[in-house]
């Protein structure tokens, strides 16, 4: 059957409990209620603090089949999942489940584990390097599920995926589990991602390399949700944690694709005082910012609130006035980590408050605009942000789908070519945001706006911009670099599946060949 | 059949799901699982102000025999209770259950509803007055259920009791619902009880009479959980929501047992840098905190935190430097509810994080030294909060039994005379607060130490108070006063049932005759 997108989904999917195929972006209204907690007790007086991981494993009664999760918000510089896995290797445990937030290049020591059936099956939002080509490659026993920040809450929330064990890595835990991520020698700032596990997993494990006393403060994962805690001697490299700082593109393709997109908002009609913004952490996203301050200094005017990832350009931003409230779910630098800290207005929330549709309105429905990156678009303006012109698994759909679906003008910014590549296909090799919630694409070479956003496209006529079909794009890049070459084949065998954050499919990832 | 503290618990009563008595402070280890919240949507644009009070009940679906909360953070100037109730009596809707998480003088203005049978049933932490009488005089149709503080949040997450619609009176809210009580007119300080009614009710209505543009900062109670908005003219009299200051006693025998309740701690043992206390709102509490400052100051040491109800002499502590941290789940008066906005270590908690026995342990676990009022205590050290000598509803477990669980050291003050009345019975009219929970006596004549406390007595020994056993205190009360006239008869009629913290029945109240 054909989903919302025009993708084939299979009517059933070895491995996978339920399909239900993708029938636009709002169409899904869930019923029912969401998953109850498992019902804790903790007497006063006993113990959290457990003597190793091994003990604390084994006081979770972790067994053969269970899931597990993770964050991360230690990017590549995690040592968080190897030590667990390691540890529960050596005890014989099979078959689990991991449901990482995210799983960045330092992950793909993990793959041992996939190789002799102690991880059997993956959730997550993003996926690289050989763990996305050991998936691709169909090494899984069940088809991995991709999904948004705020379909993963989602999902967790409603029992989709139900967590066993929640591994936490804790920058900062006190000596009764209350927990952050600002302070420590392992600081990532925004603990976001893990709020979510901490509230509805069965047993919450805090590990970490900073151990202060009762109470701490701030607390973003509070000890009534923490079960045990173990102190190990480092729980992360800070120089893969964060970089120093996320670089402002000087390629003058980016600035050119930035200065449009900063003036798609100027004409938007949105641009005016107390405008909402996220920005995406890739190059062009990051320099619009430039372009845009210089407007909003022009005009006199200041955004009510920047979410997202935090990027030190926002908190930038943000200590210029431009930028009143920082609302991070996810902090991206050291900048951005320090200020999470020492800002009043610099706040921390949770991946469900960030995205999941299922809630009575997270904060991407107040967003007005959002700049995206994206690894290709097609002519119905879906993005694929997740695999490569390979078919294989490289990517994250992370918030990308979420916000383009609260926002009031999503914002698209790629080069119209990459390589010898045009960059705006027939049909994107896997759709990861529909279409029906893109509304404008930003390329070196032109704009296109959605067709189905009219107002948008009156008022942009009156900018100087290069406004144009994305069919008229298309050919411009087509011109340049001939009639790509199809994708390369796959097999029938379904190695992934892309859930929207709905939970309905809007894609599959077939074998490759 | 007869609970753990000797009361004599029908094995049913009409008007009740289930019945299980007390069987100690921490016997009950429940299993199984939180109730799950109903799943909700919000499509981005979709509005939630609504025009009305009116148009938010219909919204909600209000209808016979559902099950409706408040909060009690306005105490006496409360004007939500009776706006909502108004609304509702006038659209014919009946036989509902109201549970507000405590109800004070001011909300005898509800009496007529339940008189209509647009009330009839109510559970909450606390009741007086006109209502108590009501209550007491079997006029429900359902037996009241008293809950502590802890109590009433695991009653509502475990979905013993579920909320169908919560009517949140909100300080400040802002267009899209997020909500706190430090800003506006009607400034209360913590939100701390509604954060659980808010997490768990199907549908929730904040209720405002200062709306401001979003996103609203801080945030007590999420947009993601608020369903409607109606803007009010007021929403409470700020003379009746905090009294300028609490007072400190001058009352010579106040003071007295003040001093001797600071002596406890000092020779408790647990009196050390770092330990942690609640004091209670009660007179002898509140001047306690000036003799144990001295020991503070004489002593060089200082209190990691101060937690429970802040009041303005906690505040005045936490400037001097000599309680680091204040945890925050109601703010009594108004240099409180200044605190809670200017201070960054003054930090505002839910009801559940307090108290709530099932969860991974909350505050109260952690806490040293409690000082508590009582209304009176028996010979096994049990305490009554609720009930007065004429066997009537007058008072409020409120955290009551849930500090004096939690703490290494529970510490009762109250004089050992009132009126002509000896304050230790041979039995307590209304067992609120186990005897085994409950560690040290003190009145104005003398000392007495749960004999399960030996650690204690041992250490008290070394100061100069008047230590003596309970039978003692009791004989001194008895030769100034007489032996008390035994309690008023009552009905077999159950009038209310008081859970204990774990949602076990520790006593019941009969009907008076």
């Amino acid at each position: 059957m054909k989903n919302a997108v025009g993708r084939e989904i299979p009517q059933s999917i070895p491995g996978l409990n339920k399909i239900r195929p993708f029938q636009g972006a709002f169409a899904y209204q869930p019923t029912g209620r969401l998953a109850g907690p498992k019902t804790p007790v903790h007497v006063p007086g006993k113990e959290k603090l457990l003597k190793s991981l091994d003990q604390a494993i084994d006081a979770t009664g972790l067994r053969d089949g269970m899931t597990i999760s993770f964050h991360h918000h230690f990017r590549n510089g995690d040592y968080v999942m190897k030590m667990v896995m390691d540890a529960i290797a050596r005890k014989g445990i099979k078959d689990l489940t991991i449901t990482p937030s995210s799983l960045s290049a330092v992950q793909d020591c993990i793959i041992p584990y996939l190789e002799q059936g102690v991880i059997t099956a993956i959730e997550t939002t993003g996926i690289r390097e050989q763990l996305g080509n050991l998936v691709s490659s169909g090494r899984l026993a069940k088809p991995a599920i991709i999904r948004t920040h705020g379909g993963r809450a989602r999902a967790i929330e409603s029992g989709e995926t139900h967590i066993d064990v929640a591994f936490i890595g804790a920058p900062t835990c006190d000596t009764y589990g209350n927990i952050n991520g600002v302070d420590g020698p392992s600081a990532c700032g925004s603990l976001g991602y893990p709020m979510v596990d901490a509230a509805y997993a069965d047993q919450v494990v805090a590990i970490t390399d900073h151990l202060v006393p009762h109470p701490l403060y701030p607390i973003s994962i509070p000890q009534t949700l923490v079960d045990f805690i173990v102190v190990v001697d480092k729980i992360g490299d800070p120089n893969g944690i964060a970089t120093g700082s996320l670089r402002i593109s000087n390629n003058p393709k980016e600035l050119v694709i930035s200065k449009y997109a900063a003036q798609v908002m100027e004409y938007s009609g949105y641009f005016q005082d107390n405008f909402s913004l996220q920005l995406g952490s890739g190059g062009a996203s990051l320099s619009a910012a430039k372009f845009i301050k210089e407007k909003m200094h022009q005009q006199g005017i200041a955004a009510s609130f920047g979410v997202g990832g935090i990027t030190g350009v926002m908190v930038e931003m943000h200590e210029q006035g431009l930028i009143k409230k920082l609302i991070d779910v996810q902090t991206f630098d050291t900048p951005s980590i320090k200020s999470l800290k020492e800002h009043p207005l610099h706040v921390e929330i949770s991946a469900s408050f960030y995205a999941n549709p299922h809630t009575r309105g997270p904060i991407v429905n107040n967003v007005d605009f959002v700049i995206l990156s994206a690894t290709e678009v097609d002519l119905d303006f879906n993005v694929n942000v997740l695999t490569g012109s390979n078919g294989k698994l490289m990517g994250a759909p992370g918030g990308h789908p979420d916000t383009a679906a609260g926002s009031k003008v999503a914002i698209i910014v790629l080069p119209l070519i990459r390589g010898r590549r045009p960059m705006i296909q027939d049909r994107v090799n896997t759709v990861v945001t529909p279409g029906e919630t893109v509304d404008v694409i930003v390329t070196d070479y032109g704009v296109a706006v959605n067709p189905r956003r009219k107002d948008l496209l009156d008022h942009l006529r009156d900018s100087s911009l290069p406004i144009m079909e994305i069919e008229e794009l298309q050919r411009i890049a087509y011109k340049m670099t001939g009639i790509p070459a199809p994708p390369p084949p796959t097999a029938d065998e379904v190695v992934a599946v892309v859930e929207y954050r709905d939970g309905s499919i809007i894609d599959v990832i077939r074998k490759c060949k």
